[in-house]
């Protein structure tokens, strides 16, 4: 198996701890931080030492067990309030990941059925348990998702990449660097040409980090480069993962996403999104009606280690963008890939995934 | 008119200097330097102190006129070596520009054309006048692109640019940039959007700070959301200047320029190229036979004050794209617009050109 960096993982028992990487500092450094405190896990997730939907998801249900542990002396009632009041603080940390809030809320109705526990230590136990649970079910999606997508990965090809959706952004191997990962193991030689991802080069930081520490032959690219390497011949499919995609099929994903897809169009390269059941959102058809999210300027103007605008210049930071259905060739989720997909397909995939449940 | 930046002058008589602007400093600071002799242009070249490819041109010429100064005082012979010993160290200064190598050509052929010349004073007087020329030449081109390219743009229109092809890239109002700062004089209500083009972020920093020292409405995007804002309906026209273009209207451009103009294609937006006819190649037809030039990976790795990649990861580095002919809507010339260009087309434009002279 291919050894892909380890995110973020449990150390020890129910008084244990969480043990991530420290991303704020990659790629020149690889740093370990030990985290045991809810307002350490906030103050991780906010500052970015930990990001990507699933891993954030992750992080916060560890978060709880933090939030529980000295109260586990006391009574049931005593504990399960205290893992209420860290799913509170713990879901401030980001406001858009759509999974912290879906782990958050499973923390919860967990920690509320736990009411009739013996005491604060048996609530500790099974929210430990659940966390870890929450923890191995992302790890087992993103092998899911790894194994279909692989099946779209011949022995030769190279596949481009945007922003990361890798091992770095859940808690297991990823979902778009799934497949990347899954062929390789399969003795495949894949290659990997990776967009750098302006302006928070998730891409020439993180994609290259984790690809590279794989032993996976990876190319950075910056994002204007992405049309020009397709004219030249040299990729044979593109795999972007997804921070919500519509029931229509709709993907919304990092800033530059779009570009990438239409130029795949343009070239006749299959264009793939992997992600969970767990970023459709069934409400939603058209991705028009997804929010984008406007971010500070000054992470394009400040983000590199120098002012690059002249001061007073406008400057526009949309972090997403939607790329419509027309554009996606399929979704590969971890019950199946679903190929030019639109609401029939998409809403029968949700039905597969409550029936796997 | 509008107050565009001088990018380089001549200051004084034949025995003057150049002023230029000390471009690496933008866009934070905004300083002249005076140049004086043959090395401190080459140097000024070199370093990127002033660059894109007329405003080298002018720059090799007046650095002609500065190697003659110190020969003035012997007799036109002299004079003359001294111009050609110039040329020859100037043209070490840079190995792509085209306009570099067409400027000393000519001042080279103008020396030798004065071999009666009364003496060395006589020879510098007239290679002043005629680097001078060469500057009044190139602002004059750039004055009528810029009257046929502002014909296509209405008020209340926003124009995407891409790199810069602006006051800065050229003794005059710009390539590109011409048509906006025409339209803008024509009391036209104009606002631009600059994609920041990485790596070296010449529309962050040159594009955006001479648009808005001109006060012309100005927003800086990542390279990656030029297609989000064309989606958004912000977009109603391209505008780019060229490196070479072939005889058959393939434009040769800033890496980056392919991917904008397959998305402006995607959503019906015209992609207008701006460029005098001497960035037409005639002896080439297809793009595919331009040689792209592959730029050391530092200035992606390190160019932004920070080391954004891993140790060892392999970085590409073209530093131009070829945008194929179908996907331009027009060429415009200092002899007019030369829509949906095409091989005869682009030669009768070229005979126009000389017809002209």
């Amino acid at each position: 198996m291919t050894k892909h960096p380890r995110t973020l993982e449990w150390i020890g028992g129910p008084d244990g701890h969480v043990r991530m990487i420290e991303q704020t500092l990659l790629p020149t450094r690889h740093e370990d931080i030990d985290v045991r405190t809810v307002p350490d896990m906030v103050d991780a997730i906010r500052r970015l030492a930990v990001r990507g939907a699933p891993a954030i998801g992750v992080s916060a249900a560890f978060g709880v067990v933090l939030g529980v542990q000295e109260h586990a002396a006391g009574n049931a009632d005593q504990a399960i309030q205290a893992a209420l009041t860290a799913a509170d603080e713990l879901a401030t940390s980001r406001p858009t990941a759509v999974n912290l809030f879906w782990a958050l809320d499973r923390m919860r109705a967990f920690a509320k059925g736990l009411a009739g526990a013996a005491d604060g230590a048996a609530v500790l136990d099974a929210l430990h348990l659940e966390a870890k649970a929450i923890c191995d079910d992302d790890a087992d999606r993103c092998r899911r998702m790894g194994e279909f997508g692989a099946t779209l990965i011949s022995s030769g090809q190279t596949i481009l990449t945007h922003c990361n959706a890798g091992a770095l952004a859940t808690a297991g191997m990823g979902t778009a660097l799934a497949p990347v990962y899954t062929a390789h193991d399969q003795g495949k030689r894949v290659a990997v040409f990776a967009d750098e991802t302006r302006p928070l080069l998730q891409g020439a930081r993180i994609t290259a980090w984790e690809l590279s520490q794989a032993g996976i032959d990876v190319t950075v690219i910056t994002d204007g480069m992405a049309a020009r390497v397709m004219g030249e011949g040299k990729i044979d499919a593109v795999f972007v993962g997804s921070d919500r995609i519509t029931a229509a099929g709709d993907v919304c994903n990092k800033i530059g996403t779009y570009g990438v897809a239409i130029a795949a169009k343009h070239h006749g390269i299959p264009f793939y999104c992997v992600a969970p059941l767990s970023t459709v959102d069934p409400d939603l058809l058209s991705g028009d009606e997804i929010p984008i999210e406007q971010r500070n300027p000054s992470e394009i103007v400040n983000g590199l280690g120098k002012q690059i605008t002249p001061d007073g210049v406008a400057v526009y930071n949309p972090a997403f963008d939607v790329t419509p259905a027309a554009l996606v060739t399929a979704i590969i989720t971890e019950v199946g890939i679903i190929e030019a997909p639109n609401e029939a397909k998409m809403r029968a995939a949700l039905a597969r995934g409550r029936a796997a449940e």
